[in-house]
Protein backbone atom coordinates (compact mmCIF):
# COMPACT_ATOMS: atom_id res chain seq x y z
CA UNK A 1 0.00 0.00 0.00
CA UNK A 2 1.08 3.47 -0.65
CA UNK A 3 -0.10 6.57 0.94
CA UNK A 4 -2.07 8.19 -1.84
CA UNK A 5 -5.02 7.80 -1.13
CA UNK A 6 -6.31 5.65 2.14
CA UNK A 7 -9.61 7.12 3.26
CA UNK A 8 -11.31 7.58 6.77
CA UNK A 9 -8.14 8.86 7.96
CA UNK A 10 -8.87 12.75 7.59
CA UNK A 11 -11.53 14.55 9.94
CA UNK A 12 -13.44 15.30 6.86
CA UNK A 13 -14.11 12.11 5.97
CA UNK A 14 -14.76 10.97 9.55
CA UNK A 15 -17.45 12.90 9.68
CA UNK A 16 -18.87 11.65 5.56
CA UNK A 17 -18.23 7.85 6.89
CA UNK A 18 -20.41 8.83 9.57
CA UNK A 19 -23.41 10.63 7.67
CA UNK A 20 -22.77 7.51 5.64
CA UNK A 21 -23.28 4.90 8.39
CA UNK A 22 -26.66 7.02 9.75
CA UNK A 23 -28.61 7.04 6.18
CA UNK A 24 -27.57 3.38 4.96
CA UNK A 25 -28.18 1.95 8.51
CA UNK A 26 -31.58 0.19 7.50
CA UNK A 27 -30.66 -0.98 4.06
CA UNK A 28 -27.73 -2.40 4.55
CA UNK A 29 -27.66 -3.38 8.73
CA UNK A 30 -31.43 -4.63 9.56
CA UNK A 31 -31.52 -8.10 8.72
CA UNK A 32 -28.16 -8.37 10.86
CA UNK A 33 -28.94 -9.51 14.33
CA UNK A 34 -26.59 -11.99 16.40
CA UNK A 35 -28.25 -14.30 19.13
CA UNK A 36 -27.62 -13.73 22.87
CA UNK A 37 -24.28 -14.99 24.25
CA UNK A 38 -22.72 -15.19 20.63
CA UNK A 39 -19.68 -13.91 20.72
CA UNK A 40 -19.29 -11.82 16.90
CA UNK A 41 -15.59 -10.71 15.90
CA UNK A 42 -16.11 -7.10 13.73
CA UNK A 43 -12.64 -6.93 11.69
CA UNK A 44 -11.93 -3.55 10.61
CA UNK A 45 -14.43 -1.67 12.85
CA UNK A 46 -12.83 1.81 11.60
CA UNK A 47 -13.94 4.20 13.50
CA UNK A 48 -17.15 2.53 14.46
CA UNK A 49 -19.38 3.28 12.27
CA UNK A 50 -20.73 0.32 11.79
CA UNK A 51 -20.00 -0.66 14.83
CA UNK A 52 -22.90 0.94 16.88
CA UNK A 53 -25.20 -0.53 14.69
CA UNK A 54 -24.12 -3.94 14.87
CA UNK A 55 -23.94 -3.23 18.75
CA UNK A 56 -27.80 -1.98 19.18
CA UNK A 57 -29.11 -4.74 16.75
CA UNK A 58 -27.69 -7.47 18.64
CA UNK A 59 -27.97 -6.12 22.28
CA UNK A 60 -27.35 -9.58 24.06
CA UNK A 61 -24.15 -10.66 21.45
CA UNK A 62 -20.52 -10.09 23.04
CA UNK A 63 -18.83 -7.92 20.20
CA UNK A 64 -15.35 -7.35 19.49
CA UNK A 65 -14.36 -4.49 17.17
CA UNK A 66 -10.47 -4.16 15.81
CA UNK A 67 -8.84 -2.05 13.74
CA UNK A 68 -5.40 -1.58 12.35
CA UNK A 69 -5.76 2.13 13.56
CA UNK A 70 -5.42 2.41 17.19
CA UNK A 71 -6.71 5.98 16.48
CA UNK A 72 -9.52 4.85 14.89
CA UNK A 73 -10.24 2.37 17.71
CA UNK A 74 -10.33 5.53 20.36
CA UNK A 75 -12.71 6.82 17.91
CA UNK A 76 -15.10 3.98 17.58
CA UNK A 77 -14.70 3.14 21.04
CA UNK A 78 -15.92 7.17 22.26
CA UNK A 79 -18.76 6.68 19.53
CA UNK A 80 -19.77 3.66 21.05
CA UNK A 81 -19.35 5.00 24.59
CA UNK A 82 -21.32 7.73 24.00
CA UNK A 83 -24.03 5.76 22.38
CA UNK A 84 -24.56 3.73 25.86
CA UNK A 85 -23.89 0.68 24.04
CA UNK A 86 -21.79 -1.83 26.11
CA UNK A 87 -21.79 -4.90 24.63
CA UNK A 88 -18.46 -3.79 22.50
CA UNK A 89 -14.98 -4.67 23.73
CA UNK A 90 -12.20 -3.17 21.24
CA UNK A 91 -8.98 -4.03 20.43
CA UNK A 92 -6.10 -2.17 18.12
CA UNK A 93 -4.89 -5.35 16.10
CA UNK A 94 -4.15 -6.11 12.46
CA UNK A 95 -6.72 -8.57 10.16
CA UNK A 96 -3.30 -10.45 9.43
CA UNK A 97 -2.03 -11.39 12.52
CA UNK A 98 -5.20 -11.22 15.21
CA UNK A 99 -4.33 -12.56 18.47
CA UNK A 100 -7.00 -14.89 18.92
CA UNK A 101 -7.43 -18.40 19.15
CA UNK A 102 -8.56 -21.19 16.25
CA UNK A 103 -12.35 -21.09 16.09
CA UNK A 104 -13.04 -18.86 18.50
CA UNK A 105 -15.82 -16.75 17.02
CA UNK A 106 -19.65 -17.71 16.55
CA UNK A 107 -20.19 -14.94 13.49
CA UNK A 108 -17.45 -12.53 11.96
CA UNK A 109 -18.97 -9.14 10.46
CA UNK A 110 -16.78 -7.18 7.90
CA UNK A 111 -17.84 -3.79 6.82
CA UNK A 112 -15.93 -2.10 4.31
CA UNK A 113 -12.51 -3.01 4.81
CA UNK A 114 -12.04 -5.67 1.96
CA UNK A 115 -12.06 -2.66 -0.56
CA UNK A 116 -8.49 -1.54 0.65
CA UNK A 117 -6.97 -5.11 0.85
CA UNK A 118 -4.92 -6.23 -1.40
CA UNK A 119 -5.34 -9.48 -0.64
CA UNK A 120 -8.85 -9.58 0.46
CA UNK A 121 -8.93 -13.72 -0.68
CA UNK A 122 -6.14 -14.17 2.04
CA UNK A 123 -7.89 -12.09 4.55
CA UNK A 124 -10.97 -14.38 4.15
CA UNK A 125 -8.79 -17.21 4.54
CA UNK A 126 -7.38 -15.73 7.99
CA UNK A 127 -10.29 -14.77 9.50
CA UNK A 128 -12.40 -18.60 8.41
CA UNK A 129 -10.11 -19.77 11.25
CA UNK A 130 -10.71 -17.80 13.95
CA UNK A 131 -14.47 -18.76 13.65
CA UNK A 132 -16.16 -22.11 14.81
CA UNK A 133 -17.54 -24.70 12.38
CA UNK A 134 -21.45 -23.73 11.97
CA UNK A 135 -20.92 -20.14 12.63
CA UNK A 136 -21.58 -17.47 10.02
CA UNK A 137 -19.55 -14.08 8.28
CA UNK A 138 -21.47 -11.21 6.94
CA UNK A 139 -19.52 -9.04 4.38
CA UNK A 140 -20.81 -5.48 3.21
CA UNK A 141 -19.29 -3.31 0.51
CA UNK A 142 -19.56 -0.98 -1.85
CA UNK A 143 -19.48 -0.91 -5.69
CA UNK A 144 -17.76 2.20 -7.10
CA UNK A 145 -18.90 0.37 -10.87
CA UNK A 146 -22.57 0.52 -10.21
CA UNK A 147 -22.77 4.25 -9.99
CA UNK A 148 -25.18 5.79 -13.01
CA UNK A 149 -27.14 8.81 -13.20
CA UNK A 150 -28.99 11.58 -14.93
CA UNK A 151 -28.47 13.21 -16.19
CA UNK A 152 -25.77 11.34 -17.52
CA UNK A 153 -22.27 12.89 -17.87
CA UNK A 154 -19.06 11.54 -19.03
CA UNK A 155 -16.91 14.04 -16.78
CA UNK A 156 -18.69 12.98 -13.92
CA UNK A 157 -18.01 8.86 -15.10
CA UNK A 158 -14.35 10.15 -15.16
CA UNK A 159 -14.30 11.87 -11.10
CA UNK A 160 -15.82 8.36 -10.15
CA UNK A 161 -13.09 6.40 -12.24
CA UNK A 162 -10.73 8.47 -10.57
CA UNK A 163 -11.56 7.46 -7.56
CA UNK A 164 -11.43 3.71 -8.19
CA UNK A 165 -8.37 3.67 -9.71
CA UNK A 166 -6.49 5.57 -6.60
CA UNK A 167 -7.96 2.67 -4.69
CA UNK A 168 -6.60 0.39 -7.21
CA UNK A 169 -2.82 2.41 -7.01
CA UNK A 170 -3.13 1.99 -2.85
CA UNK A 171 -3.81 -2.21 -3.43
CA UNK A 172 -7.53 -1.60 -3.05
CA UNK A 173 -10.43 -2.42 -5.31
CA UNK A 174 -13.38 -0.15 -5.70
CA UNK A 175 -15.36 -2.60 -7.75
CA UNK A 176 -15.43 -5.40 -5.39
CA UNK A 177 -18.73 -5.46 -4.21
CA UNK A 178 -19.77 -7.22 -7.23
CA UNK A 179 -16.84 -9.83 -6.21
CA UNK A 180 -18.46 -11.09 -3.39
CA UNK A 181 -19.68 -14.12 -4.09
CA UNK A 182 -16.61 -15.55 -5.96
CA UNK A 183 -14.54 -14.72 -2.80
CA UNK A 184 -16.98 -16.36 -0.25
CA UNK A 185 -16.53 -19.22 -2.40
CA UNK A 186 -12.95 -19.44 -2.96
CA UNK A 187 -12.78 -18.83 0.37
CA UNK A 188 -14.56 -22.03 1.01
CA UNK A 189 -17.24 -20.59 2.69
CA UNK A 190 -20.65 -22.64 2.23
CA UNK A 191 -24.24 -21.81 1.46
CA UNK A 192 -22.69 -18.20 0.11
CA UNK A 193 -25.61 -15.63 -0.75
CA UNK A 194 -25.25 -12.55 -1.54
CA UNK A 195 -28.11 -9.40 -1.76
CA UNK A 196 -27.49 -6.09 -3.77
CA UNK A 197 -28.77 -3.33 -1.53
CA UNK A 198 -29.51 -0.21 -4.53
CA UNK A 199 -29.72 3.07 -3.34
CA UNK A 200 -31.87 4.63 -5.68
CA UNK A 201 -32.18 8.43 -5.15
CA UNK A 202 -34.76 10.53 -6.68
CA UNK A 203 -35.99 14.11 -5.65
CA UNK A 204 -39.14 12.05 -3.90
CA UNK A 205 -36.53 11.55 -1.30
CA UNK A 206 -35.09 14.70 -0.48
CA UNK A 207 -33.06 13.27 2.93
CA UNK A 208 -31.77 10.73 0.86
CA UNK A 209 -30.59 13.34 -1.78
CA UNK A 210 -28.86 15.29 0.85
CA UNK A 211 -27.40 12.43 2.86
CA UNK A 212 -26.49 10.12 -0.01
CA UNK A 213 -25.72 11.76 -3.39
CA UNK A 214 -24.17 14.91 -2.14
CA UNK A 215 -23.03 14.12 1.00
CA UNK A 216 -21.77 10.29 0.77
CA UNK A 217 -21.03 9.55 -2.71
CA UNK A 218 -20.77 13.52 -4.43
CA UNK A 219 -18.74 14.27 -0.94
CA UNK A 220 -16.17 10.87 -1.35
CA UNK A 221 -15.26 11.85 -4.80
CA UNK A 222 -14.59 15.60 -3.98
CA UNK A 223 -12.40 14.03 -1.42
CA UNK A 224 -9.88 12.58 -3.97
CA UNK A 225 -9.54 16.12 -5.61
CA UNK A 226 -6.40 16.88 -5.27
CA UNK A 227 -5.19 12.80 -5.21
CA UNK A 228 -5.93 12.43 -8.70
CA UNK A 229 -5.12 15.46 -9.74
CA UNK A 230 -1.49 15.01 -9.00
CA UNK A 231 -1.32 11.67 -9.71
CA UNK A 232 -1.87 12.72 -13.36
CA UNK A 233 -5.20 10.41 -13.68
CA UNK A 234 -7.44 13.55 -14.63
CA UNK A 235 -6.97 17.31 -15.59
CA UNK A 236 -8.59 19.75 -12.84
CA UNK A 237 -11.26 21.15 -15.17
CA UNK A 238 -12.73 17.71 -16.03
CA UNK A 239 -12.55 16.97 -12.25
CA UNK A 240 -14.66 19.96 -11.63
CA UNK A 241 -17.04 19.38 -13.85
CA UNK A 242 -17.52 15.99 -13.08
CA UNK A 243 -18.31 17.04 -9.60
CA UNK A 244 -20.76 19.74 -10.61
CA UNK A 245 -22.60 17.25 -12.87
CA UNK A 246 -23.02 14.92 -9.78
CA UNK A 247 -24.12 17.60 -7.82
CA UNK A 248 -26.64 18.22 -10.52
CA UNK A 249 -28.25 14.62 -10.31
CA UNK A 250 -29.59 15.91 -6.65
CA UNK A 251 -31.48 18.64 -8.48
CA UNK A 252 -35.50 18.13 -9.09
CA UNK A 253 -35.29 15.83 -12.03
CA UNK A 254 -32.03 13.88 -11.39
CA UNK A 255 -31.90 10.87 -10.23
CA UNK A 256 -28.68 8.97 -8.72
CA UNK A 257 -28.39 5.27 -8.25
CA UNK A 258 -25.60 2.94 -6.79
CA UNK A 259 -25.48 -0.51 -5.30
CA UNK A 260 -23.94 -1.82 -2.13
CA UNK A 261 -23.43 -6.14 -1.92
CA UNK A 262 -24.17 -7.66 1.44
CA UNK A 263 -22.69 -11.31 1.38
CA UNK A 264 -23.40 -14.40 4.15
CA UNK A 265 -21.76 -17.45 4.20
CA UNK A 266 -21.46 -20.63 7.15
CA UNK A 267 -18.40 -22.61 7.98
CA UNK A 268 -18.62 -26.18 7.38
CA UNK A 269 -19.50 -27.96 10.16
CA UNK A 270 -17.71 -30.92 11.29
CA UNK A 271 -18.77 -34.16 9.11
CA UNK B 1 -36.84 5.97 -36.91
CA UNK B 2 -34.09 5.06 -39.17
CA UNK B 3 -34.32 0.50 -39.79
CA UNK B 4 -31.00 0.08 -38.63
CA UNK B 5 -31.87 -1.20 -35.32
CA UNK B 6 -35.62 -2.02 -34.25
CA UNK B 7 -36.10 -4.78 -31.85
CA UNK B 8 -38.96 -6.95 -31.53
CA UNK B 9 -39.22 -8.03 -35.05
CA UNK B 10 -37.19 -11.01 -36.14
CA UNK B 11 -37.67 -14.43 -35.28
CA UNK B 12 -34.72 -15.02 -32.86
CA UNK B 13 -35.52 -11.96 -31.28
CA UNK B 14 -39.21 -12.70 -30.74
CA UNK B 15 -37.86 -15.73 -28.71
CA UNK B 16 -35.88 -13.70 -26.59
CA UNK B 17 -38.24 -11.54 -25.79
CA UNK B 18 -40.19 -14.70 -24.87
CA UNK B 19 -37.34 -15.87 -22.43
CA UNK B 20 -37.04 -12.93 -20.63
CA UNK B 21 -40.02 -12.58 -20.11
CA UNK B 22 -40.87 -16.23 -18.97
CA UNK B 23 -37.98 -15.47 -16.15
CA UNK B 24 -38.57 -11.78 -15.12
CA UNK B 25 -42.00 -12.10 -14.38
CA UNK B 26 -42.09 -11.86 -10.69
CA UNK B 27 -39.02 -9.27 -10.46
CA UNK B 28 -40.79 -7.32 -12.73
CA UNK B 29 -45.04 -8.38 -12.45
CA UNK B 30 -45.71 -9.09 -8.93
CA UNK B 31 -47.28 -6.48 -7.53
CA UNK B 32 -49.27 -5.46 -10.61
CA UNK B 33 -53.12 -6.22 -10.44
CA UNK B 34 -55.73 -4.53 -11.36
CA UNK B 35 -59.15 -4.51 -9.84
CA UNK B 36 -62.13 -6.29 -10.96
CA UNK B 37 -63.70 -4.74 -13.91
CA UNK B 38 -61.12 -2.29 -14.30
CA UNK B 39 -60.46 -0.83 -18.05
CA UNK B 40 -56.85 -1.41 -18.65
CA UNK B 41 -54.47 -0.09 -21.91
CA UNK B 42 -51.76 -1.62 -22.47
CA UNK B 43 -50.04 0.36 -24.84
CA UNK B 44 -47.43 -0.77 -27.17
CA UNK B 45 -48.02 -5.29 -26.11
CA UNK B 46 -45.46 -6.22 -29.33
CA UNK B 47 -45.90 -9.98 -29.62
CA UNK B 48 -47.57 -10.46 -26.40
CA UNK B 49 -44.79 -11.43 -24.10
CA UNK B 50 -45.92 -8.81 -20.91
CA UNK B 51 -49.90 -9.67 -21.99
CA UNK B 52 -49.79 -12.92 -20.56
CA UNK B 53 -48.61 -11.96 -17.39
CA UNK B 54 -50.49 -8.74 -17.00
CA UNK B 55 -53.81 -10.03 -17.80
CA UNK B 56 -53.27 -13.73 -15.41
CA UNK B 57 -52.38 -11.28 -12.73
CA UNK B 58 -55.68 -9.56 -13.35
CA UNK B 59 -58.43 -12.23 -14.23
CA UNK B 60 -61.37 -10.02 -13.63
CA UNK B 61 -60.04 -6.86 -15.34
CA UNK B 62 -60.26 -5.84 -18.97
CA UNK B 63 -57.56 -5.54 -20.60
CA UNK B 64 -57.14 -3.84 -23.87
CA UNK B 65 -53.23 -4.31 -25.80
CA UNK B 66 -52.86 -1.94 -28.83
CA UNK B 67 -49.32 -2.41 -30.92
CA UNK B 68 -47.87 -0.28 -33.75
CA UNK B 69 -47.45 -3.69 -35.79
CA UNK B 70 -50.45 -5.50 -37.01
CA UNK B 71 -47.68 -8.61 -37.05
CA UNK B 72 -47.35 -8.25 -33.48
CA UNK B 73 -50.83 -7.85 -32.61
CA UNK B 74 -51.11 -10.92 -34.08
CA UNK B 75 -48.49 -12.89 -32.57
CA UNK B 76 -49.55 -11.48 -29.35
CA UNK B 77 -53.52 -12.55 -29.46
CA UNK B 78 -51.85 -16.25 -30.60
CA UNK B 79 -50.02 -16.49 -27.54
CA UNK B 80 -52.94 -14.81 -25.31
CA UNK B 81 -55.43 -17.53 -26.31
CA UNK B 82 -52.73 -20.23 -26.15
CA UNK B 83 -53.08 -19.00 -22.80
CA UNK B 84 -55.98 -19.18 -22.33
CA UNK B 85 -56.65 -15.94 -21.01
CA UNK B 86 -60.31 -14.35 -22.11
CA UNK B 87 -60.05 -11.07 -20.35
CA UNK B 88 -57.48 -9.12 -23.71
CA UNK B 89 -58.79 -7.41 -26.99
CA UNK B 90 -56.26 -6.46 -29.11
CA UNK B 91 -55.86 -3.79 -31.47
CA UNK B 92 -53.03 -2.49 -34.09
CA UNK B 93 -52.99 1.25 -33.31
CA UNK B 94 -49.85 3.86 -32.77
CA UNK B 95 -49.53 5.26 -29.54
CA UNK B 96 -49.69 8.70 -30.86
CA UNK B 97 -52.61 8.09 -33.14
CA UNK B 98 -55.07 6.14 -30.12
CA UNK B 99 -58.69 5.73 -31.38
CA UNK B 100 -60.13 5.79 -28.11
CA UNK B 101 -62.34 8.67 -26.11
CA UNK B 102 -60.75 10.73 -23.18
CA UNK B 103 -60.59 9.54 -19.79
CA UNK B 104 -61.85 6.24 -21.53
CA UNK B 105 -59.05 3.74 -19.04
CA UNK B 106 -58.66 3.21 -15.17
CA UNK B 107 -55.09 2.43 -16.00
CA UNK B 108 -52.27 2.55 -18.16
CA UNK B 109 -49.51 -0.13 -18.31
CA UNK B 110 -46.19 0.17 -20.81
CA UNK B 111 -43.62 -1.59 -20.73
CA UNK B 112 -40.53 -1.78 -22.69
CA UNK B 113 -41.67 0.93 -25.07
CA UNK B 114 -40.69 4.44 -24.00
CA UNK B 115 -37.07 3.24 -24.83
CA UNK B 116 -37.98 2.87 -28.34
CA UNK B 117 -39.61 6.42 -28.92
CA UNK B 118 -38.36 9.95 -29.76
CA UNK B 119 -40.73 11.64 -27.98
CA UNK B 120 -41.44 9.81 -24.56
CA UNK B 121 -42.41 12.87 -22.64
CA UNK B 122 -44.84 12.97 -25.25
CA UNK B 123 -46.36 9.18 -25.79
CA UNK B 124 -47.16 10.15 -22.10
CA UNK B 125 -48.84 12.95 -22.49
CA UNK B 126 -51.13 11.49 -25.20
CA UNK B 127 -51.81 8.60 -23.02
CA UNK B 128 -52.93 10.89 -19.97
CA UNK B 129 -55.55 12.50 -21.76
CA UNK B 130 -56.91 8.75 -22.32
CA UNK B 131 -57.36 8.04 -18.32
CA UNK B 132 -59.52 9.17 -16.43
CA UNK B 133 -58.90 11.30 -13.23
CA UNK B 134 -57.25 8.88 -10.34
CA UNK B 135 -56.54 6.11 -12.40
CA UNK B 136 -52.72 5.24 -12.38
CA UNK B 137 -49.68 4.56 -15.33
CA UNK B 138 -47.12 1.78 -14.76
CA UNK B 139 -44.01 2.47 -16.59
CA UNK B 140 -41.50 -0.53 -16.73
CA UNK B 141 -38.10 -0.26 -18.50
CA UNK B 142 -34.62 -1.51 -18.68
CA UNK B 143 -31.34 0.56 -18.31
CA UNK B 144 -28.23 -0.53 -20.07
CA UNK B 145 -26.47 1.60 -18.67
CA UNK B 146 -27.16 -0.13 -15.00
CA UNK B 147 -25.37 -3.41 -16.65
CA UNK B 148 -21.36 -4.64 -14.91
CA UNK B 149 -20.15 -7.74 -14.19
CA UNK B 150 -16.97 -10.13 -12.94
CA UNK B 151 -14.89 -10.37 -14.66
CA UNK B 152 -15.10 -7.17 -15.77
CA UNK B 153 -14.32 -6.78 -19.16
CA UNK B 154 -13.66 -3.11 -21.59
CA UNK B 155 -14.50 -5.10 -24.47
CA UNK B 156 -18.10 -6.46 -22.94
CA UNK B 157 -18.39 -2.77 -22.25
CA UNK B 158 -18.16 -1.83 -25.65
CA UNK B 159 -20.31 -4.62 -27.25
CA UNK B 160 -22.84 -3.40 -25.00
CA UNK B 161 -22.81 0.34 -25.52
CA UNK B 162 -23.04 -0.72 -29.24
CA UNK B 163 -26.85 -1.37 -28.13
CA UNK B 164 -26.80 1.81 -26.58
CA UNK B 165 -25.94 3.65 -29.50
CA UNK B 166 -28.17 2.06 -32.73
CA UNK B 167 -30.96 2.35 -30.01
CA UNK B 168 -29.76 6.24 -30.16
CA UNK B 169 -29.06 6.32 -33.89
CA UNK B 170 -32.68 4.77 -34.46
CA UNK B 171 -34.36 7.42 -32.15
CA UNK B 172 -34.75 5.58 -29.20
CA UNK B 173 -32.89 5.80 -25.31
CA UNK B 174 -31.67 2.02 -23.82
CA UNK B 175 -30.95 4.07 -20.65
CA UNK B 176 -34.93 5.13 -20.48
CA UNK B 177 -34.54 3.64 -17.19
CA UNK B 178 -33.08 5.73 -14.83
CA UNK B 179 -35.04 8.52 -16.13
CA UNK B 180 -38.65 7.60 -15.74
CA UNK B 181 -39.28 9.68 -12.53
CA UNK B 182 -38.39 13.05 -14.21
CA UNK B 183 -40.55 11.63 -17.22
CA UNK B 184 -43.44 11.04 -15.06
CA UNK B 185 -43.17 13.89 -13.02
CA UNK B 186 -42.64 16.33 -16.56
CA UNK B 187 -45.94 14.65 -17.74
CA UNK B 188 -47.38 15.79 -14.52
CA UNK B 189 -48.44 12.56 -13.12
CA UNK B 190 -48.69 12.73 -9.15
CA UNK B 191 -47.19 10.96 -6.29
CA UNK B 192 -44.74 9.44 -8.96
CA UNK B 193 -42.60 6.20 -7.55
CA UNK B 194 -40.17 4.02 -9.21
CA UNK B 195 -38.87 1.64 -7.78
CA UNK B 196 -35.56 -0.36 -8.88
CA UNK B 197 -35.78 -4.17 -9.80
CA UNK B 198 -31.91 -5.27 -9.83
CA UNK B 199 -31.34 -8.63 -11.69
CA UNK B 200 -28.36 -9.74 -9.97
CA UNK B 201 -27.18 -13.16 -10.60
CA UNK B 202 -24.20 -15.31 -9.63
CA UNK B 203 -24.06 -19.66 -9.97
CA UNK B 204 -25.82 -20.08 -6.89
CA UNK B 205 -28.93 -19.45 -9.55
CA UNK B 206 -28.11 -21.51 -12.23
CA UNK B 207 -31.38 -20.88 -14.01
CA UNK B 208 -31.24 -17.49 -14.01
CA UNK B 209 -27.58 -17.44 -15.49
CA UNK B 210 -29.25 -19.64 -18.13
CA UNK B 211 -32.21 -17.44 -18.94
CA UNK B 212 -31.30 -14.12 -18.41
CA UNK B 213 -27.46 -13.41 -18.25
CA UNK B 214 -26.64 -15.80 -21.65
CA UNK B 215 -30.33 -16.03 -23.02
CA UNK B 216 -31.78 -12.75 -22.48
CA UNK B 217 -29.24 -10.04 -22.11
CA UNK B 218 -25.99 -11.28 -24.07
CA UNK B 219 -28.29 -12.74 -26.53
CA UNK B 220 -29.80 -9.45 -27.05
CA UNK B 221 -25.98 -7.74 -27.47
CA UNK B 222 -25.09 -10.84 -30.03
CA UNK B 223 -28.03 -9.69 -31.71
CA UNK B 224 -26.78 -6.44 -33.27
CA UNK B 225 -23.48 -7.67 -34.23
CA UNK B 226 -23.69 -6.68 -38.22
CA UNK B 227 -25.40 -3.90 -37.48
CA UNK B 228 -23.11 -2.81 -35.12
CA UNK B 229 -20.09 -3.33 -37.42
CA UNK B 230 -22.02 -1.98 -40.55
CA UNK B 231 -22.53 1.33 -38.43
CA UNK B 232 -18.74 1.52 -37.81
CA UNK B 233 -19.62 1.61 -34.09
CA UNK B 234 -17.10 -1.42 -33.02
CA UNK B 235 -14.04 -3.45 -35.35
CA UNK B 236 -15.76 -7.05 -35.41
CA UNK B 237 -12.95 -8.67 -33.44
CA UNK B 238 -13.60 -6.25 -30.09
CA UNK B 239 -17.19 -6.86 -30.22
CA UNK B 240 -16.83 -10.52 -30.59
CA UNK B 241 -14.29 -10.67 -27.52
CA UNK B 242 -16.85 -8.24 -25.62
CA UNK B 243 -19.35 -11.33 -25.73
CA UNK B 244 -17.56 -13.73 -24.85
CA UNK B 245 -16.27 -11.95 -21.88
CA UNK B 246 -19.86 -11.11 -21.38
CA UNK B 247 -20.39 -15.14 -21.34
CA UNK B 248 -17.26 -15.70 -19.36
CA UNK B 249 -19.81 -13.35 -16.40
CA UNK B 250 -21.63 -16.70 -16.92
CA UNK B 251 -19.22 -18.98 -15.12
CA UNK B 252 -18.90 -20.42 -11.89
CA UNK B 253 -17.20 -17.78 -10.55
CA UNK B 254 -18.67 -14.87 -12.77
CA UNK B 255 -21.66 -12.52 -11.62
CA UNK B 256 -23.45 -10.12 -13.72
CA UNK B 257 -26.18 -7.30 -12.81
CA UNK B 258 -28.72 -5.58 -14.69
CA UNK B 259 -31.30 -3.38 -13.60
CA UNK B 260 -34.84 -2.14 -14.47
CA UNK B 261 -36.99 0.38 -13.37
CA UNK B 262 -40.85 0.61 -12.55
CA UNK B 263 -42.44 3.29 -12.02
CA UNK B 264 -46.30 4.17 -11.42
CA UNK B 265 -48.12 7.37 -11.24
CA UNK B 266 -51.39 8.84 -10.81
CA UNK B 267 -53.51 11.21 -12.64
CA UNK B 268 -54.95 13.62 -10.24
CA UNK B 269 -58.67 13.60 -9.63
CA UNK B 270 -60.64 17.15 -9.95
CA UNK B 271 -60.72 18.99 -7.23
Amino acid sequence: MNDVYVHGYDSRERARLHDQAGTLVDLLHADTSYPEGSVVLEAGCGIGAQTVTLARNSPYARILSVDISAESVADAKARVNAAGLTNVQFQQADIFALPFAPESFDHLFICFVLEHLARPDAALHVLKSLLRPGGTITVIEGDHGSTYFHPDSEEASKAVRCLVELQRAAGGNALIGRQLYPLLVEASFDAAHVAPRMVYVDSSKPELVESFTKKTFTAMIEGVRESAIEAGIVQAEVFDAGIRALYRTAEADGVFCYTFFKAVGEKARRA
